[in-house]
């Protein structure tokens, strides 16, 4: 898609000197970024600047010298920081021109706050002349879609992320897919794995990351690990076909390793799996604190599965509430299987669920020993079929935060595989929430 | 700082294909940021690359001709897409060598994972004639400090977060104390607020925020309020000083409004509070299922605090194991301060806590009504003074997880005032976690 002199592709400048000074990371460069590859729009360069006039012209310049389309985000507000339409009209030598209707806009936007638009907000009705108006439906500041030249477009949008945001949805992406600077339709999808490192999952797969169409790349986070398939068509049906091909040889290689697709987490995998049989579920924690409870309750809906549980923190609360023996407690320390399992046991009898869920560990950074180090969790399932629990030993040097996180993870994926094994047999892929 | 060809400043270029497709966020390049603030260097410009050897020569020789410094980040495996060692040296025309000392290390690290370097490693040990190896202590590649011309200096760095980060303190970091590069030294202080909006906020303190030394300057989060001083002295001790006459300034015209300073949170205030106090603490969760109880134990050495606390999801386990009535939750039902408050002092009868709370609201995004809409959130503290509770309205429209996340803080927040209360008349500076 080059121009005779070489022109291609769409670069993404920021505009802010608090992204200079590190107060913010760049979440809609990130954003961006991603709906430019969704759209199959070549995108080989992103930059951040400060609020500073002749640096934004000067780069405004070099940008339209070797690039198609120009997406600014930020400097739009009405404080005189705010230099981006301005620097833009001076890059091209265009006086600015205030549009009646911006101003009717903002004049109202302020009045239905109960407030008149102050002088300073007159600055942001200015746009170049012959520059279009890229509405802001949910802020004050417009945005802009104005080519200087034949060969150059610049779309101007402000930095607040939810105002970008809609802006894109509701007249950029449109823009873009007439545009005719689309490359064909790119289709993702991210699969899920619990329980395998992202190199031995990379190893298990080689052959698929060296596949161009589609393309499989391997991300680590939060203790899963993930591989995101994308395929280039020319249309949307045919984008689908070719990732759900690459999907079904993955998990026909990655088994159970695979617990879900795209949205999907191992909280909300595991409620489908419950919901689906009509059962119910608890969670007793000590070392996770709620964070299991948290993380199976943030799925809307969880109420019909998740009866509640208990947070055991102190051993008094252990005996008392769960009825963990004292004398177990003494026998063989709060963090061991026995204690998992009395825990599991004792919230499964308490709230009359079906199933349980208990995690007694050392998080540290504290209260480790010898014996008992700093990642030794032991996490226990009760269900109809019985009570069975294991430690999990992960690394004292990857921290408190991430040693809970990992545990609660661990814990939701046992329940997932005695799901699974209990219902093999049966289809169980319409509960693995994709 | 600019020399006689204009070059000035330190830029960030950061090098991945998976930046420009959206695939992660650069969390690099607003590290870097802070980094380079803090130690007073100026930074105009930051810039994302994909790996291609094409554009990278480019773009290493146009940063050459503007800026002193360049950072990278990214492409310093050991795959053919790693391409910024051998790029950076092709920008001026200089042959890569093998470092014995590097290739003996990538060895050594290899065989203590008890495998031998594989063959495609080997090329991670090649840097251009003249660089100083960077070296990577926790990770396989090192980067390399170069100065190709006597006006232009580059450091390379890899791009895992955990393994730039040790690089830089270790190894970077003095390099530009010791640069003269340094306009000064920064220092910086964050005080957190809650119970106050980013604007109205602003408002109080509108002259600090035109301030030039510090600098005062609003960011929203998480359902907090922070406001960053910076200072620029000639050394630290000055730099602090007039960082800490802004905060005694900020912290008399805000008064209980500001909780603390930069790490502390919510639940670090508050079990510090009741740490100096010999107190505890339990939690009754309904909506939040858990997401108070895990943010309270995020904090190390919660458990001399916190004893722990019941999740009361379903109306059984609120009546069953927290006692409340089942009469009370037909009569005015389970989102209501009276139900709030018999889970506060069901929690703190059940565990002996001194202080207990409780939430029990919609979080969305169904069960709302007219008379109860989503965002409505019963919060109860309990103590040894008696028990209170109130509602919170929050917005429908932020959702789910923003609403349990505000609720908590809430919860959380209203303690800490009680506490305060209570306290009134003794100093609490202590107590605020900085």
């Amino acid at each position: 898609m080059a121009d005779a002199a070489g022109r291609s592709g769409v670069e993404v400048l920021c505009i802010g000197t608090e992204l200079l000074l590190g107060n913010i990371v760049n979440g809609n460069a990130r954003w961006l970024a991603e709906e430019l590859a969704a759209l199959g729009l070549p995108h080989f360069r992103q930059t951040v600047v400060g609020d500073n006039r002749d640096r934004l012209i000067a780069e405004v310049r070099e940008i339209a010298s070797r690039s198609r389309v120009l997406i600014t985000t930020g400097g739009l507000g009405p404080t005189p920081d705010d230099l981006t339409t301005e620097a833009i009209a001076a890059a091209f030598q265009t006086p600015l021109e205030e549009r009646a209707d911006v101003w009717a806009d903002i004049t109202a936007k302020s009045r239905s706050r109960g407030r008149e638009p102050g002088p300073e907000t007159r600055r942001q009705a200015l746009l170049p002349v012959g520059a279009t108006v890229l509405p802001n439906p949910t802020g004050t500041a417009p945005g802009m879609v104005w080519s200087p030249t034949d060969h150059f477009t610049v779309l101007t949008f402000p930095g607040v992320p939810s105002e970008m945001r809609a802006m894109w949805q509701a007249t950029a992406a449109p823009w873009f897919r007439q545009s005719g600077l689309s490359s064909g339709v790119f289709v993702s999808r991210t699969l899920r794995f619990w329980g395998i490192g992202e190199s031995t999952l990379a190893e298990q797969v080689r052959d698929l990351l060296n596949q161009t169409n589609p393309t499989v790349a391997p991300y680590a986070g939060r203790g899963e690990v993930k591989l995101r398939i994308t395929a280039c068509a020319s249309d949307q049906p045919e984008a689908l076909a070719l990732v759900d091909e690459t999907e079904r040889d993955l998990r026909s290689r990655t088994g159970d390793l695979c617990f879900g697709a795209d949205e999907a987490s191992l909280a909300s995998v595991v409620l489908a799996h419950l919901r689906a049989r009509g059962e119910t579920l608890a969670v007793a924690e000590s070392c996770t604190g709620g964070g299991l409870g948290a993380e199976l309750t943030a799925v809307p809906g969880s109420s019909q599965v998740l009866l509640g549980g208990v947070i055991a923190y102190a051993n008094a609360v252990k005996c008392e509430l769960l009825g963990v023996p004292s004398s177990l407690l003494e026998e063989v320390g709060a963090v061991s299987d026995p204690v998992a399992q009395a825990m599991a046991e004792g919230v499964r009898r308490l709230t009359g669920s079906d199933w349980a869920l208990a995690l007694t560990g050392i998080a540290g950074p504290g209260g480790g020993s010898d014996e008992k180090p700093v990642g030794l969790v032991h996490i226990a399932v009760a269900g109809p079929d019985g009570c069975e629990s294991h430690p999990i030993r992960l690394a004292a040097s990857q921290g408190r935060d991430w040693i809970r996180l990992v545990s609660a993870g661990e814990a939701l994926n046992r329940l997932r595989l005695r799901l699974m094994a209990a219902e093999s047999g049966q289809t169980h892929t319409e509960a693995e929430g994709h």
